[in-house]
């Protein structure tokens, strides 16, 4: 597959400046980007590439137009080269509906049009399948799930009894939707569980990454609401509330009854206490830990979590504490010889 | 199934302060509850609830007795809670025993009365299953695992050869249990694998959460003591011993041959290194990084940790650090002047 | 199986001083290690052991030179007691070759001569597997994956299309190769994926953990170099690459185009940011959380992370800290008063 650089600027709707007509085979990354190739700058750091990229063309943003380069000039050029990857690759590979015969379906469960049943799927009893879902090799879906249309489970994910997806959910492999919520009693002999009676709900166009684990709720729901995505092995706890165009990344995790807004971004790493809230917009650091509420656009860092101007204050001041401390010490010996 | 306001009072042993006969249909969180359902309040954070929850009864501490209200007053109403939960709902949904034929099982393997072995299941020569166990759908049982009576084992579990299972053990999906510890030996050419000829051995009435991974032992047993619970994702190294009654909530980890006391808390995200004692009734908080032995009844917080109480007042006075700085550079110039 | 204490000095290459005739038919850790056993000493906290162990037999530093015992001396008793298990035990238990019928395999997949076909394995279309290789139950092999000879995919491990692995590679249980990279661009409805075209590739003799996820590139190679050792639970993401020798300890993440060195140490839970590089063997302790580029051979800590010795000293300093706001306030009231 071949396009002219006038035709994915066209496509993408962005400002061409260079030659139209030049092909482009292949898109590639800055670091390697060389002849036939389009790559991108986005940032700072890789302006430098500007002058040394072997690249046939760039996205760069408009301050960077420099004249003799064949350039597509525009204002998110991460969202750019997003929008021309998807003009060369699909997202992902293409499946032939059908069910194949080592699948074991229960007879009272319903698979819509033009689905791919994988090898070795398993769909327990009263399971809703919606039409152009596709249910991969060795995945296993309880009873009484409802998953909606166009939806992709990949290799050996597990989704548990009742649990309910909305369209076009993606779900890597191995990730598990729906296990129970960590909830027990102590008594004299041990722990008495409690049973998580609630469910999981997961909102429309959510990507959920391999390995990640979602709990169903004690009682009422465990919802991810919809165009969340999560990455690879983060732990979401029962009865927490995800909001919508939220992102998780790998590794994070929510305690039980978290409430998180709309929009946030937690970054690797994080951990959230349970039985708290954050505001919408919020952006928490990586490896930081959030102890208490948080205010709607706040940026946060560290273990318990401050601001993260005064977080990132603190942290510089601590690498210059051994010199402080021998200040005071200075200063002490020299009140002690005044004395 | 509903039943009524005393009669659950009588079955879960606590005392009754409103209608005996009021009907009780659901079960709801204090922030859902509505008409003819019945909730409770277990910590200050929701005492405010008594008056504004539309629930029809609730489950609270004697000190919270109101007139005119529905109560059961319980010194432990979490406790109770959890009672009044297992009335309404089972832990699990039940599934009628039968070996589903997709399953694939060795001539050698020994299967229990009464067990359900799911579709799709793998058990290996000479593993022996517990009458009424649950093996579902995906499982893979090694060689030679021994499991107990009435476990379950839930979807796309690997147990690992020569495990050995108590009963009434609980696993849920994607856990691996039994995979090779890492011991590896430098050598010039890259890392000599060291065999791990241990097993693991997992005590009764334990559950062990999603994803969570148990490492065989390199000689010898990794063990679970009975009535220990464990969260998703969470990683125990080869030869470590976890204690009987403790708690190690999601993402935690620890390293190889570390000893956990009985009844002790591993927070969410706390990371233990190798070769240590945690002692009995230890409390480590989220995220904390433990790298020496803790003594009994400790409570830890930071990375790497101290006494909670101290490392509070260190975070605590590290937020005004900025200030004391100031402080501290004030006094050097007032002490230049003076010289 | 046994052998003489002459016959393991003189396999694993070390000293013999004691009774060449003495039997050792068992070995053990150094704490429970009784007669009949050799165990081993590597390290000053195992010192005291020389006196008061059990065991028949011991590997211990030439400095540890006790007459009366049964000792073989050797530089690194931990290499040495590895050489001696590798005598004793297999590294993993043997499979007959062959495939289980119960597996699903692609006529289009190619099947190298003596390999292991696991019950419920499933093998796409394109497929390529090496000589002698082992595919455990549930194993699920996307298409046109390519994998060399003599490796070991243990249970439920799923292997997405187009991922090429070499030869002696061991992946344990439930880990994902090669799913989807976590790469989107804003938009104002939510996340526009961008299709994530690249591949994962995995070098000779690497070690993946059980849960492990490692993410394909969103354009050209992730790659993990030959000789890597890997531990449970661990996420990297898409484009990074890990040089060879080097050692990644559970639950550690790196995140997008991160380059890590050869013979470098991330030890548990370490989190790396993204499009970073880590010099060749440097060492990054527990839960570090690095922001920057490491350079070779620097010993980091700390969340972000400083050099080590830095860091360990703030850590000690802040322990002090209370005491040091206590004394500079001293100072102010003594200022105060003399003004």
């Amino acid at each position: 597959m071949s396009f002219t650089l006038g035709q994915i600027a066209e496509k993408i709707g962005a400002e061409l400046a260079g030659d139209p007509d030049l092909e482009i085979k292949k898109l590639a990354s800055i670091e390697t980007a060389g002849p036939g190739e389009l790559s991108y700058i986005a940032s700072k750091k890789f302006k430098k590439y500007i002058s040394t990229s072997k690249a046939s063309a760039l996205i760069v943003p408009p301050k960077l137009k420099t004249d003799g380069l064949n350039l597509i000039l525009a204002d998110d050029p991460n969202l750019s080269f997003a929008k021309a990857m998807r003009m060369f690759y699909a997202s992902f590979p293409k499946v032939e509906p059908g069910v194949n015969p080592s699948a074991v379906i229960a007879e009272s469960a319903q698979i819509g049009d033009e689905c791919f049943i994988g090898p070795n799927a398993v769909i327990d009893s009263g399971a809703k399948i919606g039409a152009g879902t596709e249910i991969h090799a060795g995945v296993s879906i309880g009873s009484d799930v409802v998953i909606g249309d166009n939806c992709k489970l990949f290799q050996n994910v597990t989704v548990c009894y009742k649990t309910i997806i909305g369209n076009n959910v993606v779900i890597f492999p191995n990730a598990v939707i729906g296990s129970d919520g960590f909830g027990y009693a102590r008594v004299a002999e041990g722990h008495l569980k409690i049973p998580q009676a609630g469910i999981v709900v997961i909102g429309d166009n959510t990507e959920i990454g391999a390995g990640t684990t979602i709990d169903r709720a004690t009682l009422g729901e465990t919802v991810i609401e919809k165009n969340v995505i999560i990455d690879n092995l983060v732990q979401i706890a029962h009865n927490c509330k995800v909001g919508e165009g939220s992102i998780i990344c790998a590794q994070a995790g929510l305690a039980g009854s978290t409430i998180v807004g709309k929009n946030v971004i937690l970054a690797g790493q994080v951990g959230v206490a349970g039985h708290l809230t954050i505001g919408d917009g919020a952006i928490i650091e990586a490896q930081s830990g959030i102890a208490t509420d948080i205010p709607s656009g706040s940026v946060q860092f560290g273990s318990p979590s401050r601001e993260a101007y005064q977080a990132h204050k603190i942290t510089a001041l601590l690498g210059r504490l051994p010199d402080y401390i021998q200040r005071l010490k200075k200063i002490e010996k020299y009140i002690d010889k005044m004395k």
